[in-house]
């Protein structure tokens, strides 16, 4: 019998959301507090993954762990933001040597606070790291730069456990660390065993990938550090709910995640822009919930053999029957 | 001999910044007078499309019309913001019914500003009209409202020319207005003649449009209040500066800007979240200049001939020998 | 009560396909009988959409239609072949004269031979009426000619339902007839009533719309001909069986033939390369028969009040729940 | 002073190309020689890519080396046919065992042809090894038998340079080698040294990545085997001429070219369904020729230090200025 799965989510879900337009938000300002009372009111919700510095500037991470623990939350996860003002033309890649620099004293930060809030890795997302127009990169100095800023971290903390979330692109246009093979090899280069990777299912799907195609091959290299589930319209990150547009893709990816025995929280990494934000991240957990026991039902022996002959057809009508629990198809 | 072209911009060009990451901005607040100021800046630049209401709140608009004067620049239109916190669930399309009317509100304030200043039109940018799920949407009583809201208030100022800035996607993630045909559609049923289109360049492209074709075809039906260049990947609404991409249909679209005749502005769109606006929009402006200069060497009857015989590497080599000034292919 | 759906599909799913790179097919050439034996072997398949010529070269219409009466099959519609070899720079929009008259000719094959087979109309698909290459395509010379030449043929039999299927792109690289709204506009400018559109699904996928809101648009200017399903991955014309990817879109899309009473056939356009076609087929049919089961499961006062209310987690539970037979949501 | 670049082409450039609707070909068949002799007629094309089995049965290769001596033609590498009817399911990673056995007799031959013509390499592309739907792919299982197939031939035959073309799609729906890291992964598991990459520009733009950034890649791991140039519309391998619409990135890519002393030929990979092979091919190669020089006015220097301030505008104007060879920006 498999273990129901744990989840987590991002606090941004539970913060304020401005966009290059509706720059006055969409809603009030949130404290760090706030967003923290907003996640315990979720049913299930355990895990967050949280920004550093926090929401509300000068809090110090023990008071984040009194209200954690109080709440009955835990830090799954602290993610720097390495991605702001001070970053616009890169973090790990910027030109500036003083300012890759202060990229450095930033995660450290987030180091700290991961110990304190018992983290168990800390996250890089560095969005702000690639280039916006043909012609404007030395790639190869990009390549370098990011290989060389996140060697360096990651080996003076052997004992932290640290992960890559990549995209391919947003906020900048287009982003070094793309898809899940181009951060192996990056991840490779660095030679850090403390290094693994953050899948993102909604990362994946607007790289051109099958998500449980690199989901597997993550897993495969023995680099899978999380496993972050939303939806999209396969274009852009639009962080939608669970199965919001992709149901099969979700449902072949918790397999997958029972496949190799995931016993590690699943995150949602979702922007309710126009929702309420419990709503739409209860709605995600129970759509896993709800998946998960369709794929319980899964004869795994028959789809092997359906997959291994490539008979799609037969593939798919396992999926069918077990989504509603028949023999129709 | 053509008249050289004018040129002008949206005044958010000069503007802060944000995104959903950056929340502190790329770069300083900035008031109205700041943005006017670095307008000023830009050589050949004359025209503003100027949102209201104004980035300093409160500003009489007679205050901006005396700037404006002062600085040699003059309004082209005004865009009513109707894409903020409030509208979040659309403007046009918002269920409520009183945020509805206070949309109509907005517009009017946006009508009154243009008056002042004397822009030659409003215009609608409707970012928030649309949906994010598939299922969620009543698409025609979505498509109602847009032509209900758009045709109450066009009728309501017969002597004021407005126009629909189509966009397929961002902030909402689909937009109803979101390409050239589907808008004069709508347009054809608002029944109002005082009621045409801002033909963008970009989302032209985002749209899956070849963006001549969409000039073309809204010129066709009488419709094309302004044209506006900028630049993307064309799976998002990045706004680079012009021909930072695609620089042959760049080409093709200056060159039926030449063959309609038009005299108005040219209008540019840009983001330069990461460059100095002055050089971003100084950039485009020197680029449509020389290439306006490599369309008059064109000699259209041999592309017109090219083009009928469906000759393509024929038309290819009249682009390549005007771009380079040559007889080279 | 709603009757049940009635089905069909083009011929071309039981026949060779051949693609660039396996120009010795998947699998052995077909003769016209052989493809119509087969599809009746396809369970609660009617209907055809049959090209012209037949695949058994000379074989006369009133012999397929023998064919047809003797299996129980029924011809939807012909299609003639505009989009073969000598068709290759365009049909309605062939540089040279003689050709464009030639497709006339061919047009008028297929509306004889649908007199003798008893369709309900002629298709155009004018896979080939488009263009290659930025700047090769004089935008508007292509547009009169599409306009121009569709109107002779249905002004000439005004007897005869004709209809376009739309489509973004292949054979051409860019179709000029690319989307819905498009399709609209070239329709009012021919001032034909025996024109309308042949409705597809996946042609709509690909052309970055949201398929029920085409649908709707075109039901809306009472032009919906036929309505067509299938599946693919947004980029291109996968003609995938129905819901392979795309669950809640199908949902919709059937919700909303349900909601315009719908009693026609609905087509499947699918290239089954590496499956079976009476599989691929069938196993559309019983995936709609399905979802329409599903969707009668739908309180359409509840799934209106949501959408009106922009409810977009209350939408999405009554498809869930309905899906899942269940209150799960 | 870098030496001119020579050029190549795929053979098939000049033969009969169909597609699955004009599967009556654009233009008529085309024996070995046909091809041999059209593409002899190219100024400055020496190199050829040649499929085996050879256009006309039957063929031995040794009368094709004599023909390629007569012509002056060189064959550059021989690419086995795995992606015919036979391999519709797959050529490495074919569910039925003697298959994959067949895909390996049908290399040899390849590899034989290479040795008799004087080819440097066997290319491998696997367009059939893939998947098509959700669900249908058990991707590891995918991923072990491409290795295994492609290991198994590497090491017999160490003194033959083998590459892979990799590509995201067509003709299978998804390719298992879709992209450059996820191939230079690949071709680490089989830790063969004689085992490279032919890097398409195209396939590489239809993957989501910077070409040139590709290109960098592969150079670094030291894969680098074949470099060829072509260009599309971002979705799909439309093969056409180069910089047909990405003039920027192909200027990119030419400086990239020389900054690593590439003296092997450049390829081309264009599928010239409309338009003259001789005119198509013959224009990419003089626009490569004359972007050469374009770039050989770049002072590298400059454009260094422009893109190490990460100054996007700077090293625009760099490019701008060299294609014009003035100052103007």
């Amino acid at each position: 019998m498999t273990k129901p799965f744990e989840f987590g989510t991002g606090i941004w879900a539970f913060g304020q959301f401005v966009d290059r337009y509706a720059a006055d938000g969409y809603g009030p300002a949130r404290t760090t507090r706030d967003m923290l009372e907003t996640a315990a009111k979720v049913p299930d919700l355990v895990h967050l993954d949280i920004n550093v510095p926090f929401a509300t500037e000068g809090l110090p991470a023990i008071e984040v762990r009194t209200m954690l623990d109080d709440l009955g939350l835990k830090c799954r996860a602290t993610t720097p933001h390495i991605y702001m003002r001070e970053y616009a033309k890169g973090a790990f890649t910027n030109p500036d040597a003083a300012t890759r620099g202060k990229v450095r004293a930033r995660v450290e930060e987030a180091i700290e606070a991961a110990r304190v809030l018992g983290a168990s890795f800390v996250k890089f997302w560095p969005g702000q790291d690639g280039y916006d127009y043909p012609g404007q990169a030395d790639y190869m100095q990009l390549w370098d730069y990011t290989i060389d800023g996140i060697r360096e971290i990651c080996s003076a903390h052997p004992d932290m456990q640290f992960a890559i979330e990549y995209k391919p692109k947003e906020p900048r246009v287009r982003m070094t660390l793309a898809n899940a093979p181009k951060t192996l090899l990056a991840i490779q280069e660095t030679g850090c065993d403390n290094l693994g990777i953050v899948m993102d299912f909604g990362h994946s799907l607007d790289a051109g990938e099958s998500p449980t195609e690199s989901l597997m091959m993550i897993h495969r290299y023995g680099k899978l550090v999380s496993a972050e589930l939303n939806d999209n319209w396969r274009e852009w990150d639009d962080d939608l709910p669970v199965a919001s547009v992709h149901l099969f893709e979700t449902m072949e990816y918790i397999l997958a995640l029972r496949s190799i025995g995931w016993e590690k929280p699943v995150l949602l990494d979702q922007f309710p822009f126009r929702e309420d934000p419990v709503g739409a991240i209860s709605r995600s957990i129970k759509t896993i919930q709800m998946l998960d026991e369709v794929c319980a039902r899964i004869n795994l022996a028959e789809l092997a053999a359906a997959q291994s002959a490539q008979d799609a057809l037969a593939a798919q009508a396992i999926f069918w029957n077990a989504l509603l629990d028949s023999k129709r198809f």
